[in-house]
């Protein structure tokens, strides 16, 4: 086994279940966790910590600017379309039209294919590379397996991508651009995921499944880093994220801790209440959250615009679950009708055309503004995951209501 | 008037005529100059020439970066979405494979908007807010129609959008997200802009056409400042640009010439040849490089699946012949069939979901290259101008050839 210290720039130390804390080997191919079949975590050595100046690579504009924070060992490996360093922006128009003081949209449909699962896909796949892995599978709603076709592309590894039938036809259609196999399935992620054990029942592919590799979650939680430095080190007193599978929670909160850990952050600093955003078609985590069953084990979802919301059984809901109750935050369940409202009010009012999951979240803040949940004063950040380009052909001549 | 040094950190100088080098005002709202209607030049006090660090904002992750050589004079009027520091990716299996020493493309999909036509609207509405305009109206073959619509949108601002009714549906649709009036004509650009003659001929709105207003150039031309700044200052031997009206061309062009100026450049520089890829539907610049036609007054065009390219006439074209001949460049044009034999290429092999103008640009280097017109050891930049995702519908299918 390969020391963490002497094998290149990356601190990564070893890796954890994030169920019962076993120590796993960072340096060998892993899937879930081998004593609890729970998600593997990555930690890094941070006991010597120097100032974000020390460790950000200035002159590079992508997510790899944090890379000392991050598990690739060896740069040669890196497999990049320059994804990451998204732009925050600020929406005046509807911040002053709604009575928001300080409102902010991440944009990480700006991000290679269109997704915030550039950045998970870019990390999982130069990891897979690293571990020698010759070709990768994935259960999709949509976005995560256009990326991983990409990555898996741009990095000579075979790809296979299970998504439901129903998924825009430009989703699928992007992915045989990249060469991938596509297999679809009837049903919702969770079925794919079932057919993904079926076709690579014999392990010949690295099965990138949500959470059941311990990379993606890495990738995401730049997003958490690059919030905090383009906010120059002050967070916003709320973040609200559309959680499906829920990594970009658990991963933007990760990095929050990890900034905590090197002195980043103010000793006083407030960490964001954490807002999980979900559609009423499928909304898990809110009906745990809420007591309306135990937990999401046998929950039966329905289809939404706002595909990457449409995961029945995440397997992140416990880490999920531990998110909201560290950070004080909630959870939102948004109406179809009322993402498309969201739509239209970025397109006209701040000229963005937000994918459905990225309206949800907008419209999440006016129901948590007139609930009463949000103080006037306080500072929001929106995090919207994606264009709503592949999702046009089921929107299309709704701009108008 | 104001004066340039007093109002703001932009050290915007005056404008003259690309015809004839009279000066105009850069301080009121111009279209193409009153001499000669023709193209109005921007023009900086250069003559205090500090460091690149000493004017780039690195704080700045987006194209104003370069905000004191751009024309805004007030930051409050920036009208931004986030466009621009686009990455620049190397594409080692496909130069590998073919033969390429130095083969890099920057992937302006990666802009607001998905595509490079973000920069030069976000600097026209910048500036129409800050010079009092209400509204906007612009031909165009497509993507900057989206683009304008989007900052319009942003900045408050009516917008009218005129495009070929042959445009793939995803283009309208976006503009309808965005609350822009769509107006179709059945032709190309150059009769789109006499509707927009006709719709605006009692002037009310500011016409955006390309180099019909003077900004949208000084936009683009940021393209230019990052490709030096992402080299460390070292420019690549020949440039491949898609050229349709030809401001990318002309901007970049501009860029070197005034980072010479500043001495960013070191003085034994040698300036890259510049290529312009043409469609074989419609190249104009390329029968007259050729001397097929004297000028492009009457040339005739076919549509293209690289809409961006359909310029049977473009107003540009004398400031672009200057670039060929000042650059030691050469025009090279692709046939439909190349361009998608491009796209999968691309796509396949590099992870790249390119539209046919960026795939053009790849066909294009492959073309010189078996004409020997490049030298094995040359380094070679391809400018992607924009994502494919719009032009799914004219090329679904045909990801296998």
């Amino acid at each position: 086994m390969k020391s963490a210290i002497t094998t290149a720039a990356s601190r990564l130390h070893e890796l954890h279940c994030a169920a019962c804390g076993q120590v796993h080997s960072a340096f060998e191919l892993q899937t879930v966790s081998a004593c609890c079949q729970q998600p593997l975590l990555a930690s890094y050595d941070l006991s010597w910590p120097p100032r974000p100046e020390g460790i950000i690579d200035q002159a590079d504009s992508s997510m790899w600017r944090y890379g000392a924070l991050l598990p690739l060992l060896d740069p040669a490996n890196k497999v990049t379309l320059g994804e990451g360093l998204t732009p925050l922006l600020d929406l005046p128009r509807l911040g002053a039209h709604y009575g928001f003081s300080a409102l902010t949209l991440k944009d990480e449909g700006q991000n290679p294919t269109g997704s915030f699962k550039a950045r998970g896909l870019s990390m999982a796949i130069s990891k897979a590379k690293e571990l020698g892995a010759s070709g990768c599978i994935i259960p999709t709603a949509g976005n995560a397996g256009v990326a991983m076709a990409a990555y898996c592309a741009r990095a000579g590894l075979r790809a296979t991508v299970v998504m439901p039938r129903h998924t825009p036809e430009a989703f699928k259609e992007e992915c045989y651009w990249y060469g991938a196999q596509v297999e679809l399935v009837d049903g919702l992620i969770n079925d794919c995921a079932a057919r993904v054990r079926q076709l690579n029942a014999g392990g010949e592919l690295l099965d990138i499944s949500t959470l059941k590799e311990p990379y993606r979650l890495e990738g995401k939680k730049t997003m958490g880093y690059e919030i905090a430095e383009q906010l120059n080190w002050q967070l916003p007193d709320v973040l609200l994220y559309p959680a499906g599978g829920g990594t970009g929670l658990i991963g933007i909160w990760k990095a929050f801790a990890e900034m905590k850990a090197l002195g980043w952050l103010a000793p006083e600093t407030r960490l964001p209440r954490m807002v999980a955003v979900q559609a009423e078609n499928c909304r898990p985590l809110y009906d745990t959250y809420f007591g309306h069953q135990s937990n999401c084990h046998a929950y039966q979802g329905r289809p939404t615009l706002a595909n990457g919301l449409a995961v029945p059984r995440p397997l992140g809901e416990p880490l999920m679950l531990r998110v909201l109750r560290e950070s004080q935050g909630t959870v939102v369940s948004v109406s179809e009708e009322a993402m498309l409202e969201g739509m239209r009010e970025l397109g006209q009012h701040e000229g963005l055309f937000v994918a459905p999951e990225g309206a949800a979240v907008w419209m999440a803040a006016r129901q948590l503004q007139a609930q009463g949940w949000l103080r006037a004063d306080e500072r929001l950040l929106l995090l919207n995951t994606g264009s709503a380009q592949k999702y046009l052909s089921n929107v299309v001549g709704r701009a108008w209501g």
